[in-house]
């Protein structure tokens, strides 16, 4: 880590020492790299199911360019993309009955890399079986095509989240580019401060207005990562809700229209995201927006806005125009800005921060750990098969106490026990997990409710 | 200084030797090098106060990225792109009442870099006391806009020279930007002779047939820095005319419609224009055109086409389509292609590039003594509280001598003798210094008219 | 020349070492170079004819950027393209009757690169005696315009090889400038095995279906190179093609329309095209299409379509949709995308490439004999005064032998009967070679269909 440099007068910019390096430990991805081998241990998602038709397309992650193609067969290959033969680039290749075949000199290659012809060659020979053309594992999984990178030795199950398989909930696929580091990205979910200012204060209410009252906050760790939490007051409202990194690099939010005016009982995921590093200086948010009546309370949510290089909701991605964007900034545009790669020796973090340092040190354990041999992983938790996760937003029914720091420390004891809920306790390896989470809720509510009354 | 490299016989290219480093010293503009930290010593112009509206502005100088705002109570600030806090660029910054808010987590900038709010932090916090964000002076005349990037300690009065506040003028606002170092379009200035080819033969008379003309040259340092004195027989007339540099980068120029056909006296400005440093392999000259009767003797001045990247004489800019820029070519295309940094070592100077020689010496001088500890400044002599500057054309009626090296020694005797009445004597320090000049060069034209006669 | 580094287990893309290096002796053109010095001894085409009109154009090759002209007198000039006085582009300059003058001072250069005036310096100046402009030797023939890049001592005669002046031929200047390295796509001539696949099996048949047989194939040294020959069954018919190369960089290919259909002897060049190295990772085909009734089968050839970036033949360059050169790649697709220069210590060779290696093979014979000392050149064969070369088609009329075995091993007897007439013999030395070569194949058919007979 680089030592920080401060200026301490005003008019001093001429006082300023050559900007520092960025982390790189933390922030670069290619092979090799703490990080990028740590996220290389985790099935990562590079396309949409939608985007693989007849022709193959070029993907790109961890520095690395690859071709990603579906065999006639329905079976997807995922190969370095210039030919063992001759090098031409796959990309131009023709998708056959199980592998794709180089144009230039009609070598045939399986999804595993298998050399399956070289028709040039004399028919007796052997050349084909001394090498394999480089490949890695693909799992499609309802509309994202997902890869392994690491060591094939280490190559874990595909993990299913409960929110994937949410009752009710439709999974739409969508991705955005961010020409920026990844972390950056990732650490905005652990960012719940930036919700009062970007999304609220500083142009227009981006979703509603309470967003624009500053929470208590507060974040925790989980079995898979940690939570924020964050509790706001809301006129006799108290509305809790709790982000969720899964890590290294995936994230699930609630939904962004959530107005704390209707009491609810631990609501579910609206956006599940992985971001992942394309290079050390461009990143992509990919995964799914889910879409279930609880999640639209206002009828906001618009599925034929999700896809590539889109989603339904506010400031995402870069096509604004420039002055529109300075007008109306949005997440993009706050966290592209902060250089292609942010600069952590130049941040001032400041108690509202503290998610986005826990973040980085969660992160910084796991790459540990793997440096002492530890094969990193999730959680063994399960309930009715699947990994519980922890993203939810409750709205309780408690008026405020009139003395405003009293009522923020009632905001905090809330917070505190609707987590306890959330996060702890014998329900969360249990099939019926989230009756049983709502049912201890409502009766913290009611519990609630009685304390005041 | 790198040494020469010649090639002496045809059809040699072969043997050409790689090509030397451009001089570093003279030419580049970052931090710590010789000609960026002396020019960082003055004030120099970033912008068109026009450009400075709701919106704040990225500015580039020094190899710097800024961002140029102005405060709702009309205040400007310059400061350094990225915030404090978490690094965000300021581009996408609110400008309020008194400085600028970062978009993300909503902390203000004051003008000269104060914090002066952190709002996602506890109200009892301290942090935006022990630090200040990277802001640099700005001072805002007649339109433009300057920054002083230099140490603090050395911060000089903005420098008014006498042109700036000539009665009659009106000033307008332009610049242009050229992708090539700041020093060759700055010795443009010093370079009398290309007027002669590249304005008048080589295509076509940019400005008046007179200019094709070679003059009689001579080169005189001012207290300020320089002029060249281009004295040049047309007809019965002797046209005697001097370009003035201002150490060590702002320049000032007659107007380009002078065709020597009517008599003068100490015409004045016609543009006066800083050669800024945007980085080592980018300038933008920027300053003003003066408008006056005098300084438009043909009705050719054409205020509306002045602005951004736009000035109304020929050839300014690179927005002509290639082809016509082959077949009449402008300033900018002969300047910018002499390299992104043009290098000296693989010039040829003759005698028509003295000025380029001495304005490089100049410059040398200034750095010398910088880096001695001298502090660099202008001359001390005032005229009415004004800096008195030298660019001037003066027309007197003495007719041609018969023999052409005759006359030709009769204009340099005649640029001499305007030349020492333009530079020297104690009516420069005078508050009518104007109109003393005009009467001594009448009573001078009076006097070799009777010589003549 | 690095070491091979291959994959053998399938979907293990992670073991993957970084990329070796290409090889540079063989790949790189610039000056000092070992291939660059090589194609510096040998004349290399850089523009067409027609290109040079009234104003001058920037060229490129070996990595040097050029400014070609044609002065009033119509003499051709190739200089270094920044004036020796201070640097200015040349492409600015003003072709006159003698030479090229430079806009900004008025320079005049000859095409030699001899400075003619420098009319800014007093008349008695001889500066310009003292130095001379980088200039390289022009030679200009039948529509293209070639420049000498070599020592000026070794500058060879301008060979003219006997397919250059072909009775009947019309010779139409084309070129097609390709992002990567010359010898990728120079080898491509001496591939055989792409037009199986490429150009007939993979999309559609881009010239004839005979082209989808896999031909016996050999490669043969000639005194200019080597050769291709390739011999196909087709029907009744026996077609053996060769394909030339004229080492290091001059290729002749027949017609791209043949079919095998029509008995022929000894069919000549369709396609002249020097491969000339513009950078490491920049190249051009440039050379002539020979148009003439035996080489247009089926009405195929358009002339209109053949000059800069284009030709009348199926993907020579990038510039249909992506998704089409997907669909049905062609020869730029396959070539460009083999790498910006191609590894060859990534390719896998197998009997089909033998022509690509022994190319390789020949031309590092070249450059190591330079090192030693011995100046390139080529053959002192002449016939008629002409340098003969060794393309062609030949049809003959021979029927299949049953057994598919004892067929091949006839073809490979015919293709090696008719190269022995095309490539050896006294007949190459004598003005009539074409009707002697032409006399003995017919001899020669004619013998075949009584053996089989």
């Amino acid at each position: 880590m680089s030592s920080k440099v401060i200026l301490i007068k005003p008019y001093s910019a001429y006082e300023r020492q050559p900007a520092p390096a960025e982390d790189a430990d933390l922030t670069h991805v290619e092979r090799g790299s703490p990080a990028g081998e740590l996220m290389r241990r985790y099935w990562q998602p590079v396309a949409l199911s939608s985007e693989v038709g007849e022709l193959p397309i070029k993907v790109r992650m961890f520095g690395e360019t690859l071709v990603l193609f579906r065999a006639k067969n329905g079976q997807l290959g995922l190969l370095e993309p210039h030919c063992s033969h001759r090098g031409t680039s796959l990309e131009f290749g023709i998708c056959e009955e199980n592998g794709l075949r180089c144009c230039y000199h009609g070598w045939l290659f399986g999804v595993d890399g298998t050399i399956l012809e070289t028709p040039g060659d004399p028919p007796e020979s052997t050349l084909r079986h001394s090498l394999c053309h480089g490949a890695y594992p693909v799992h499609e999984y309802k509309g994202l095509v997902f890869g392994y990178f690491g060591p094939p030795a280490a190559k874990p199950e595909f993990p299913i989240y409960d929110s994937f398989e949410h009752p009710g909930d439709r999974l739409v696929p969508y991705y955005i580019t961010y020409p920026c580091n990844w972390l950056q990205v990732h650490e905005n979910v652990m960012d719940p401060a930036h919700a009062v200012f970007l999304h609220t204060r500083i142009s227009f209410s981006h979703f509603a207005d309470a967003w624009g009252e500053l929470p208590e906050m507060d974040f925790v760790p989980t079995p898979t990562g940690m939570i924020y939490v964050t509790t706001r007051r809301w006129g006799d409202n108290v509305w809790v809700r709790s982000n969720d990194i899964l890590l290294p690099n995936l994230a699930q939010v609630g939904h962004v229209w959530e107005d704390g005016a209707t009491p609810k009982a631990f609501g579910r995921v609206a956006i599940t995201r992985w971001t992942t590093p394309v290079d050390d200086t461009t990143c992509r948010i990919i995964g799914w927006r889910h879409f279930h009546p609880d999640a639209d309370p206002r009828g906001l949510a618009d599925e034929s806005q999700c896809g590539p290089e889109s989603v339904d909701f506010f400031g995402q991605n870069g096509d604004r125009p420039y002055e529109e964007r300075q007008r109306i900034p949005g997440d993009y545009d706050a966290q592209v800005s902060q250089r292609p790669i942010a600069v952590h020796a130049l941040e001032n973090l400041t108690r509202c921060d503290r998610g986005v340092a826990m973040l980085r040190q969660l992160i910084r354990r796991q790459m540990r750990r793997m440096a002492e041999g530890e094969a990193p992983g999730v959680s063994a938790v399960r309930s009715g098969g699947l990994i519980p996760t922890y993203t939810h937003d409750t709205v309780i029914q408690v008026p405020p106490r009139e003395d405003k720091q009293d009522d923020a420390a009632l905001l905090r004891e809330i917070g505190k026990g609707i987590t306890d809920i959330v996060v702890k306790g014998p329900q969360h390896e249990q099939a019926d997990r989230h009756e049983r989470v709502r049912a201890l809720i409502h009766a913290y509510a009611e519990s609630r409710r009685e304390t005041v009354a």
